[in-house]
């Protein structure tokens, strides 16, 4: 009886706090959409004020009291679940100490406003000294989170976006995926060469992008009731599962790259917005982790979307929502067009085949920082040697090499691998559902997503933080994360 | 020392409440205007949730025991007018039990909802339960504050919109206004039959009306780097004093009430973006009570904006924004159709010079309700008995009786004369001004508001709550509120 009552208690403290972090994620996507400029000072203490009561509320001593109360015998599955949620969630916000929070939080603030100048200047030496202490600090974290939690301190930076992942793994599937990958790629760039192509842009006004963006988020599930589409610098989805706010970016010259951009963020919505109704506000109710949230939008756009029967239904909605005709409108044309790689510096202009290796090159200069291998210093020539192994040419400035991506400068250490293991995540789950439910490619070419979304809802979006992502993805189809259904599905559509 | 020690301490923590409110006011103009309906219950929990943050920081015994420590002599005059309004903040805030807290909330809000139907089916019957707990328990909150604050408990009431507001003085000043309202009406409407009028309805596009409304924002000084404007079903102004949200609702029949509309909420916006800087967050940095904001927004809308003068500036603007032309819309002919006056049973719709006579009518029956001398069930016989006493004429259902208003559903009672007080504050700055700088009125004819801005910024918004409405008042038209420059302005507009 006392048990229940704690746990009654703990969900209720954990709702309380669940509204602030409601209110966070609003006046976050706000501050990115339609906040006056000169909002931004006072926005930037209402955002630190809210997350340093959220973070009182989730360290409070009441919920290790309460914790402690709690005999998991008489509670339910999911309340169980939800309790070992609950305890991970303290037991994180708990591992540091306001001082170590608080010099984290400042390097971070330091490091990121130093990058968005060095970054357009091309000055990666303004931002040696601060990458340098933010570096500092970020081991400390993952010190002492090992330290308390008994695992390695890569794993524990990576825990924070993928519960339980491990870089033993992620060695072994990278390792496995980048020789497989350089091949695949010379093989597809030796092929493309022998096909003609021309590029003619065609600009499409923001008003009919728009039409055709939300025309296709309604056809693939997105709830209108539940959620919005708005316009920003940076594509994103935010708010929460009942008031999804995802944005795009229009480029006049470039419709298909806002288009592509939609049907990624609507994955993240319908994820989001499949998560189990009852367990709102509580921790078992959230997300899995970042690779699962990935998996979902590319599902949507690398799987789905980019499949031949897609184009099929998407060629004439293009025709007539643009009000254009000819070959190059062709269902095949506009496919061929799509699915064209073209190995270049930028990683978020990169195309399906030569994400992954953006990506693990980054993984491997983290890890370098981090294990102390690698200086700041030496970070741009090892990032252009790195990178020409890879590619086969050279990074001629640094804007094009390691000062892209704000990710590190934000102290975002650990984050880069979840969005190749959610790419291979898309490809095991789309191939799963193709097994079990054939149909789905031929309900393509009529634009009807419905039964890829009850799929996807019941073996991913109901299960919310219930399952661990290899369970999930176990039940779902029969098999961990495993890369070889990426590299599968990565010959069958490049090399043909 | 230690005193100003003490004094920095409450500086930062109502620092951090003002965060809470500026969130809250966010979640707030974002629910009415921009949210999907399907977010509505998680976000009225959101609203919830914060607010009861919001009042545990408030109440916090932290603030009494820092009050106790401050020895004002070791303070600057801001500082020690900030002190008076933290302790005038706390003791409101403390003077309710969080049980009569919480009942008078879930009063409020299950009135609300059940006036909802009410109106819309006209059936008084059933908010007479629901409004006579709302009542009760609203005396008893009058009754608590009144024995602690050591004043009668319908000033009590009035306190929460305009501190220090008197029953007394209003008593006085709605017994001088009313028989010269009616009087003046009785002599207007006389006046109007003589003039011919005819209405031609000219529909405008809401792009047009935008357009339009922004244009006279900018001129009027409205700065865009710091709020917006946008739609809602009821227009309001919303926000904080560095992101002030306005909206509008856009009727294509009907383009002079929306324009007027962004004109009123404008006026309320140049108040929250003048109140002084080096306050923001601090109780004595907010606009000092509904009385001043009211005549910010009147003297914008009612005072400069229904002169003569600015429809010399506005007609060619219109002619050229809704490209028409002709003598209808000639500056005379506007005008003369913006001060028509027509005898209506609608509060919201009702014009300049009818509009304070609903408000003494609620006044009286409000007062009579929380004395016991009026019993829930024999509201609608006497709004009734004493609409048709002031205006001649009877609703004939209470949808146009007393069943019009959210605002006692709501349980806002004390709320009402604050309009019309308002109103007088607004003719008696307008004239104290054109009085100290006779251009401002030559000015408006070019649509230059700059010299009506930088006074009222100078004697108004700039003091936030550093003195009293009436103090304010007092230095900046040499006498504190008196209905005499109201009556006096009413009799120069419609009596020619």
């Amino acid at each position: 009886m006392e048990s229940l009552e704690a746990y009654r208690k703990l969900e209720k403290k954990f709702k309380r706090i669940s509204s602030l972090s409601d209110a966070l994620a609003l006046l976050s996507w706000d501050s990115q959409t339609i906040m006056p400029s000169g909002a931004s000072e006072v926005r930037a203490e209402q955002l630190a004020t809210l997350s340093v009561l959220r973070h009182e509320e989730i360290t409070s001593s009441l919920i290790s009291d309460l914790l402690a109360k709690i005999d998991s015998e008489v509670l339910t599955d999911w309340q169980r679940a939800n309790v070992r949620e609950i305890e991970r969630v303290y037991k994180n916000a708990t591992a540091l100490s306001p001082e170590i929070i608080d010099a984290h939080s400042r390097a971070r603030h330091n490091c990121e406003t130093v990058w968005r100048i060095a970054r357009r200047d091309n000055r990666f030496d303004l931002v040696v000294d601060p990458l340098g202490e933010l570096l500092e600090i970020t081991k400390e974290v993952a010190a002492v989170k090992a330290g308390k939690f008994n695992m390695q301190p890569y794993d524990a930076l990576l825990d924070e976006y993928e519960p339980g992942a491990k870089a033993e793994n992620l060695d072994t599937i990278f390792n496995y995926l980048e020789p497989k990958l350089i091949h695949l790629i010379e093989n597809v760039l030796e092929q493309q060469k022998k096909t003609e192509y021309t590029v003619s842009p065609f600009p499409v006004t923001e008003k009919k992008q728009k039409k055709l963006g939300l025309k296709l988020m309604a056809q693939q599930g997105f709830n209108f009731q539940k959620g919005r589409l708005d316009k920003s610098a940076h594509p994103f989805s935010g708010g929460i599962p009942d008031d999804v706010r995802i944005t795009t970016r229009y480029d006049e010259q470039d419709w298909a790259s806002s288009l592509m951009g939609v049907i990624h963020e609507t994955g993240h919505a319908l994820y989001e917005q499949g998560l189990p109704k009852e367990w709102r506000g509580q921790p078992v109710g959230d997300a899995r982790g970042m690779v699962l949230h990935e998996s979902q939008s590319l599902t949507l756009e690398m799987q789905a979307c980019r499949s031949r029967e897609f184009f099929e239904f998407l060629a004439p909605v293009i025709a007539d929502e643009f009000d254009v005709s000819g070959k190059e409108w062709s269902a095949s044309a506009l496919h061929q067009k799509c699915l064209r790689i073209t190995p270049n510096f930028i990683r978020v202009d990169a195309d399906e085949l030569t994400y992954p290796l953006h990506v693990i090159l980054r993984y491997r200069l983290e890890q370098s920082l981090l294990s102390g291998d690698l200086s700041v210093k030496e970070l741009p020539l090892a990032w252009n040697d790195m990178f020409m192994k890879s590619f086969g040419f050279r990074p001629t400035n640094d804007k094009d090499g390691c000062l892209q991506d704000i990710h590190w400068y934000d102290g975002a250490f650990g984050y880069f691998p979840t969005y190749t293991l959610g790419a291979m995540a898309a490809a095991q789950l789309f191939s799963a559902v193709v097994k079990v439910e054939p149909k789905i490619l031929s309900k393509l070419k009529q634009g009807d997503f419905s039964d890829l979304l009850v799929w996807l809802r019941e073996n991913v979006h109901s299960w919310g933080s219930y399952y661990s992502t290899d369970e999930i993805m176990e039940r779902a189809t029969g098999s961990p994360l495993d890369p070889i259904f990426y590299i599968s599905h990565l010959k069958s559509r490049y090399m043909q």
